[in-house]
């Protein structure tokens, strides 16, 4: 399948970029990156430690989770991976780290507030947390449960994976997306940070409000949107 | 406009000093410098990541906020740096960073006190923070609204932009400046060193109380003033 | 004893890994690998810093903590480590390290929750701290009684060697162990990143519940046991 | 004065280590190395980056505070190493620095209880802290006085030079020395490590206690005085 080099190669540079922004030790973590037109997604192979990645071991899988092409087992997330593209169909990339701060605040199942412009630069909302999974889910179909889990809270609060493009998998960790495998890496390290500003800001002062509205929408429409003005086109 | 090349240069290695400092991610926060003969300014383009800037990608505008020369566009924060240059008439460089503890500060709306040498070192006072902007302010020009908190903030506790060359935005982040764009830099780095400090400090112990005033001015004025004993001249 | 080079080299760059993930600071910490055949243990020597370390430094030593090679005295905490030999049986490397967050764990006496699926991952208990030792133990022969109060604690709480690798000695730091001496030093790794974000989720919320037995459960043995479907085989 | 081309190298050296242990930024910090045949001490001069310093910059002072030699002025601490070396009269160095938890602590004007064998692997005691300076002092021959100040701390707790190897200065940060300025500054880094330590440990626990007597001098005496065990001859 030389035809899929290219999103291999996609794939295995957003992967070694957890390794370049510490967003995960070892093995911990994976990306993906899929072809829109042919359903082909390329999967970080499981537990193959970073420092050991080549391109050439990214896994090919569809989006039934079938393996189409590579030696290696793909991803144990990858039926997370997979539900998200089902549904949230205009995302090109995938991200799951256990980046520390980010993990803290899923263990603890608290949202992150948006407390400043640094997060409303990059959603208007709260950074959701999903419910903490049924007995019954979790004895189940583990990994799928944990994408329900995902839509779950988006349709609960009315989300747009559009708009917001990271959660928290409650007791677990981060997930992130975005319209390419470097864009959802992007999300990962951003929210990382967020969840750090976060945490020092409420340890500062523990009744921080959340930010005004105006100001929340403010920063997110100039980067996002029809009138934004942040940027280069083509950027 | 070859004349500007010098300009342009020393605001492109103020910038990639951010990078090197740590204090912030892919295309956040910004700096530039003044040619005051001509009133010229170089600064950052918009949302252009670090990594990939150029000394030539630097943008000429006048203080009227008027690119005079650039493919790209300038910083979307251009309007507050000018305005701080139309205003603190002695400085030659602006610097606005995201970095993290200076941020946390800034988002709980929180003056950091005056609790050691290390902050008499550079400043007297606490390092100031703005006012929450109103609805209007957000609402209007927005970026130059922002300078116009931070000269409010230094009228209402009648501070000079010479010995105080810090400001916490609130819910935003840290603006410094200083006589040239490197010392701009400077600051940000020595406001994100004291933010953790004096966040630690408080940890340990909440009711820590600012240090004396004698203290303050032994340390601020052995390194600046004429009476200075501290460092080498032409340092 | 040409045949032991293997063994030495071994302990060597676990010793050194130490100092690459940063787990400890000058002469700081130790790790033995064990030839199982023979019963020789190779460990570091006492006092040594990691950047003078060489292969040929490391010390053979017999289950009895006899010298049987090496210019070098041992590891002041030879005894602790050979007395986990001949106590766990299966394990084939020793590591102890004086990483900062499991020492403060290890200092405030605490053992650490589970609180989250990075730790499932790893084991299904909480990571365990010792009894604080009599002063009869620490006066005696007191890297033994280290020894003894880690098999103490594995006892009181029936814990296995083989699902649980790691300890915390109260009042003093972690060791861990493993298969070999690199697993040894993985988990050591693993236990500062988990003290870490375990710190940081109780600092978020200090009345974080352990997660519930069935996400345990499904982490610990997705990637051990016989129906694991973690990672490749051969790794 | 060629003969002195050893101790400027020495001193030079130790002051890049502050550096590459980071334990300060930019000019912050400063450390002496003393030939006391002579009574010659060579010092960092003031104000001057790591990032610029050569082994030639060194200044040369008598224990009077007199320049023997050099172009550029002596650190503006000079006086409180002078004042260690003529009283503290087996210490071969000096070492300055403001290292972030060391100084969050001295601003926080406690000392740093023994929690831990890191800490007593290093010294029995707390590390002390000075009283805060009155005016008269501060006023007066400022440096001078830090020296006294750090003399009263030890005299009043009855403290040994060469037992407590480090101080913290109140509202202002650590000084630490040893047989050479190497020691000096390997004693700064141990002193940052047990700071961080010490208050991780506190935010975990806020109670708990100092550790036991016995525990302290098992560990203090198997590394230092006649019956120890740790560590090679010659090291």
């Amino acid at each position: 399948m030389e035809k899929y080099k290219s999103l291999r190669e996609q794939a295995y540079e957003a992967n070694m970029e957890i390794l370049h922004q510490k967003l995960a030790i070892y093995t911990f973590g994976n990306v993906s990156a899929i072809d829109r037109a042919s359903g082909v997604v390329a999967i970080k192979p499981s537990g193959v430690p970073y420092a050991d990645l080549r391109p050439e071991d990214m896994v090919l899988v569809d989006l039934d989770n079938k393996v189409l092409e590579g030696n290696k087992r793909p991803s144990s997330d990858t039926k997370t991976h997979t539900l998200l593209y089902r549904n949230f169909e205009t995302i090109g990339g995938v991200c799951h780290t256990h980046s520390t701060y980010a993990v803290a605040w899923a263990q603890a199942m608290l949202a992150i507030p948006n407390l400043g412009t640094t997060h409303a630069d990059h959603l208007v909302a709260a950074i959701p947390v999903t419910e903490v999974m049924s007995d019954e889910m979790i004895s189940g179909d583990y990994e799928h449960e944990t994408g329900n889990q995902i839509l779950n809270v988006f349709k609960k609060h009315n989300l747009s994976p559009e708009e917001v493009e990271m959660v928290l998998v409650a007791c677990h960790g981060p997930f992130t997306w975005g319209k390419d495998a470097d864009k959802a890496v992007y999300n990962a390290t951003v929210l990382e940070e967020l969840a750090k500003m976060a945490y020092l800001t409420l340890q500062i002062n523990p009744s921080t409000p959340t930010i005004k509205q105006t100001l929340i929408d403010k920063h997110y429409f100039r980067k996002h949107g029809k009138d934004a003005y942040y940027g280069q086109s083509g950027y």
